[in-house]
């Protein structure tokens, strides 16, 4: 079946663009020695998470104990959790997941150390923290590389966790300096991080430039979407999620409606230049989504697409994207290849 | 168990609320002999949908085909798919589906009406079509009443179509005057529209205020959330929705970053007011959200909440909180009463 066929909207990944993409990240690292560690929230699948692996990469990240779960049962066996842990139900199928896969996660707070450290313990399990670091991205994180030392502290002198390092989202300029500033004050503490993990697509290949960083995640390039094309960060021809929808609407001689709205797309990342790029209409602009229609300015298109015609959409946020949906479709120059069972997608524990 | 003892994030209904908002809605409609049909867009739950239905509603109106399959296949047997539905594989489903059920669909072209007209004969099942118009909602319809009276006679005299009247979303000051010059047409026109529909949970009550319209749409109002609480269309003491959310940082004083971020609540309809409403932290806004952290300020909270602290939150966007979930749970004076698959969930075409 050719992928144009696809009754819409069709989420779909171009299998070639993916593995270049696999490919040339992975490059980067191995060539500088460098660890890889992939992000699945932005694909959700296990076969993409073993193409990742085989390529090189040192393991996974997830988010979610959900995700975690959905991994190590499809055998991948090296899982960091980027996540504070809290509360029995989930801290059980941590330790649980501990005897499947070697599962890492994160701390940075005294309650996520002695919860895990509790937990660890009466199971009988060891896990692997990381410290997480505020290093500008202002989510998550101590502030303060004493913070840092005093929580290392905390996790190595807890029966059943072992500290691995440190850990930032996402890399910024200030990270080096910090993770250097803190990595000294560890190696007087007599606990040298092994790990110091940076974050982000948009970074992947700028690595080199913060020495500190010995270790890095990022998920949205495996797919790339609109908002790192417009942060410079990727190139149209590294976009492999398109999706296929129909233009079910056209009131008006500017306005188009398709169909696919922010149940298909997101509404993430809202920018002038619309919630996603149709690489054939590209002066098209979707500039709103309710539900179910994308509204399309296609006033400025020098032929304007009619009812009943199909049109690739790149989307603005790949991963938000993947996360609304059962299925996607891969393709391969232009042919239906396979359709995956998104496995991991709505795992929000 | 209690509803607070859930592991987070756990979207939750209250079932008193939601009785209650099922039947304060429809006793508007009942008391004024209009009809209402409420959209399941925002529940996706076909025993909802029942209890509407059994409250005195005519039928429910869905967006997509694969809504429409999971309500008919659960017993319900009026449905208003309000979508232009467009190519094969789709109309095929339809006219199955006009087999199981009666179903209607709207239409704004002439190539919908056409595909409508030969998948119809070609089954043999007769659909009934309302005429979309664009009444200012500036998304889907004809733009005026002569449009909407040559697509009606197009309608009419198609084999397997039968002209139902007109539809329109939202309701809009303009409806009453648009809808009203276009019924006096379409009389002229021997095709009195029986049915006139508009949409809106923001004018549930205030259908009377528009003459023309005989039967109303709305799906918010059976949860609600803080956009309809913003735009004064609801109390707070009518959201049904709420979301039980721990706190897992506290990076800085002001900073709390709780365990539901875009992957729970959708990032849709942003509002300085934030993306939720903590019932217990009023003072609290969740100003910005990545996909699994939410990211509040707590910097007016008398007291701020405490890592591990589990917090309750009325979201932004009740349907497409909905649509983001497995399954909810169903709460009665705070203890959990049911678990709800969202049967409905994710159907995109």
């Amino acid at each position: 079946m050719l992928a144009h066929e696809l009754d819409t909207p069709a989420v779909t990944i171009d299998l070639d663009i993916v593995e270049r993409n696999i490919a040339t990240t992975q490059q980067y690292y191995t060539e500088r020695g460098l660890r890889f560690r992939p992000h699945i929230k932005t694909h959700k699948l296990p076969i993409l998470a073993h193409r990742q692996v085989a390529a090189g990469a040192v393991g996974i990240a997830v988010q979610k104990i959900g995700e975690a779960e959905v991994m190590a049962a499809a055998g991948l066996d090296d899982i960091l959790i980027c996540y504070n842990i809290l509360g029995r139900p989930k801290l059980e199928r941590l330790t649980r997941l501990a005897r499947q896969a070697m599962v890492s996660v994160i701390a940075d707070s005294e309650m996520t150390v002695d919860g895990l450290a509790e937990a660890a313990a009466a199971d009988g399990v060891t896990i692997g923290v990381q410290v997480e670091m505020d290093t500008g991205g202002g989510r998550v994180g101590v502030q303060t590389p004493e913070e840092a030392v005093r929580l290392a502290e905390r996790i190595a002198r807890s029966r059943g966790l072992r500290f691995q390092g440190l850990m930032t989202f996402p890399t910024t300029d200030r990270t080096q300096q910090m993770f250097e500033e803190t990595m000294q004050k560890l190696e007087a503490a007599g606990l040298p991080a092994e790990v110091r993990s940076g974050g982000g697509s948009g970074r992947r290949f700028r690595v080199h430039e913060s020495p500190a960083i010995n270790e890095h995640r990022a998920g949205t390039y495996i797919y790339s979407d609109t908002t790192m094309v417009e942060a410079g960060a990727s190139t149209l021809e590294e976009c492999a999620m398109k999706v296929l929808v129909t233009v079910v609407s056209r009131p008006t001689p500017e306005r188009a409606i398709v169909d696919g709205g922010s149940k298909t797309f997101t509404n993430d990342h809202p920018s002038p230049k619309g919630f996603g790029y149709f690489p054939d209409f590209p002066e098209a602009v979707l500039y709103a989504q309710s539900e179910e229609h994308g509204h399309v300015n296609v006033a400025n298109c020098p032929r304007k697409p009619e009812v009943g015609e199909k049109l690739w959409v790149i989307p603005r946020h790949a991963c938000g994207t993947t996360n609304l949906h059962d299925e996607i479709v891969a393709t391969r120059q232009g042919r239906v290849e396979a359709i995956y069972p998104i496995l991991a997608r709505g795992k929000i524990r």
